[in-house]
């Protein structure tokens, strides 16, 4: 654990009460390192981080134009979402555009992660189903890229299934990283999942944000699928989240997408680096902050577009009658004296 | 970062996907160090693990049995408990005893950490109140404790207030450590929490599980205390979370308490031991696989008994479609090679 770099402390009446460590890069569109802490070769798995990558056939194909997508279907195609009205809704019209239902997605079924949008549910006598599955726009995309192909959706998440296998390719090249069984491993919507080093996710951040290093076809869905999301952030993440609330702020000038246990990447498109986080023990929240440093040390910010970011970079903890009892601070770059 | 030793393993398709430090210890009623594993001196916030220590003067004035509380409410002044509905029944009726209602509970209020019993209470339209925030019981026990001193209850949660006082200076005695205001802050239901060394945390649970190095009157408590937790351990913690399993399994054998951001504490009277664990990132489920290996290092335990402790020692995890995907290991004892 030694080689880990301190990415943030949480604090409780002035002490800190947690510490966070974990790895942070920064590069540019050929992988050159811009910043650097921890141990940034380390193979981790990108987890939901890679999904806008995982995303690109769909519109690279035309597969989207031909089935009347949407851009907001397109964002969930992208999303990791908390399960909300609007994201149930358009996973729904993305499938009843092939024909389809819930029945046909694999990604399982979990209660929505919006509180809100659970308690609704419940409150309504019903039982959460695999539209509410946080990846569901993920698997409806997959879901129209194999009709689109004349492929049988069934089996889709399979390694072998053609889908998997074009989605899989486009992550590899846009990361470029060796993606095979020997570092493969099953996510948690049934799709596999790939230990890659760190610096590559970066990289493919960096290269998703600006197009440099792609095939102009593969750039141009990049753009459009950034785009999209940048105009509709809530779309690819839910109320109240780290990356709706970062690009509701900034616009496309940040693609910011989570992943689970820790992982987080973004793209930084102006400047043409990606960023890449990993807690290592799978604290969103550590990830979240250092992500918020390394946007705001990066990008040239007015004061106007700081003031926001501050509740990102330093989240404020209250307690449950209201009272302030600490704080998360970042640890890359010494701030922690 | 360095000095902490590994507690966990999170692994995914074989490979470590998070990992997690801290600092575990394992002592006498005397404090003297059988295991240790980090540094031990250093200050940590007990949390919830405290509150059993808590809980003692209000049995010790005898205060319990003036008000006619009945076992399961004294569990519950011990509790973090779900706000399932036997927990809000106890704690409603704790407070009725002395005359009083939710209105009189200064922990603020939080949806019931069971999912199952939020939907429930959404489903019926409901809001959750202070009843369901998982310290109601220990606040409904210092209520209790005022009423039977004739002290007004209001303000409990203030470190002058006569309660506060008296049941700070019952955790100081047990424990042995020093508690002002300059390892004082606020805890999550707004009473002070204070920061002390993992031994003191421990030792203090060796004296409460052994009733050793306390004064008769306090063992008693302890004792009573204990035993009424082991008879009833879904009242202290709730469905299918580690406290309720592991004293459902080994009873009276075990005194074991979490708190939040990681801490965990746990008493093995018959050894005269008390355990302490710290997860440095603060997550729970590396605090709970490492004090279940020290359990299982220093218990005897039948192969009968060890059988159910596996799924707390090596938990396997599973994605949302049910296929298992990974474990948590301890990392104590040099297990992972």
């Amino acid at each position: 654990m030694t080689s880990d770099a301190l990415l943030a402390e949480v604090t409780r009446g002035g002490r800190v009460e947690a510490r966070h460590g974990g790895v942070a890069v920064v590069v540019d569109g050929r992988g050159d390192v811009v910043f650097g802490a921890g141990d940034i070769e380390a193979p981790e798995f990108p987890r939901s981080a890679a999904k806008a990558m995982l995303a690109l056939p769909l519109v690279e194909s035309h597969a989207a134009d031909r089935l009347g997508l949407d851009d907001s279907e397109l964002v969930l195609a992208c999303a990791s979402h908390t399960g909300e009205a609007r994201h149930v809704a358009g996973v729904t019209s993305m499938l009843r555009k092939v024909g389809r239902d819930a029945s046909s997605l694999e990604c399982g079924t979990h209660w929505p992660t919006s509180r809100a949008a659970a308690y609704t549910l419940a409150a309504h006598g019903a039982k959460p189903g695999s539209l509410h599955n946080n990846c569901s726009g993920k698997h409806a995309g997959f879901i129209c890229l194999a009709c689109d192909r004349g492929e049988a959706a069934p089996g889709y998440v399979q390694p072998q299934h053609p889908v998997m296998q074009v989605v899989t390719a486009s992550l590899a090249d846009v990361t470029g990283a060796r993606l095979d069984e020997r570092n493969r491993a099953v996510d948690g919507c049934g799709i596999p999942t790939y230990a890659i080093p760190l610096r590559a996710l970066a990289t493919g951040f960096a290269r998703f944000g600006s197009g440099e290093h792609l095939a102009p076809s593969r750039a141009r869905a990049a753009l459009r699928l950034r785009l999209a999301v940048a105009a509709d952030p809530f779309m690819v993440a839910g109320s109240g989240r780290f990356d709706t609330r970062v690009m509701q702020w900034l616009g496309a000038r940040v693609f910011s997408k989570t992943g689970a246990e820790g992982i987080h990447a973004a793209a930084l498109p102006e400047l043409g680096l990606g960023i890449a986080v990993k807690c290592r023990d799978g604290a969103g929240r550590a990830a979240e902050v250092a992500v918020a440093a390394l946007i705001a040390r990066y990008l040239q910010l007015t004061e106007a577009e700081m003031h926001p970011l501050q509740d990102l970079l330093h989240p404020k903890l209250t307690n449950w009658g209201g009272q302030e009892i600490g704080e998360i601070r970042s640890g890359l770059f010494g701030q922690l004296s």
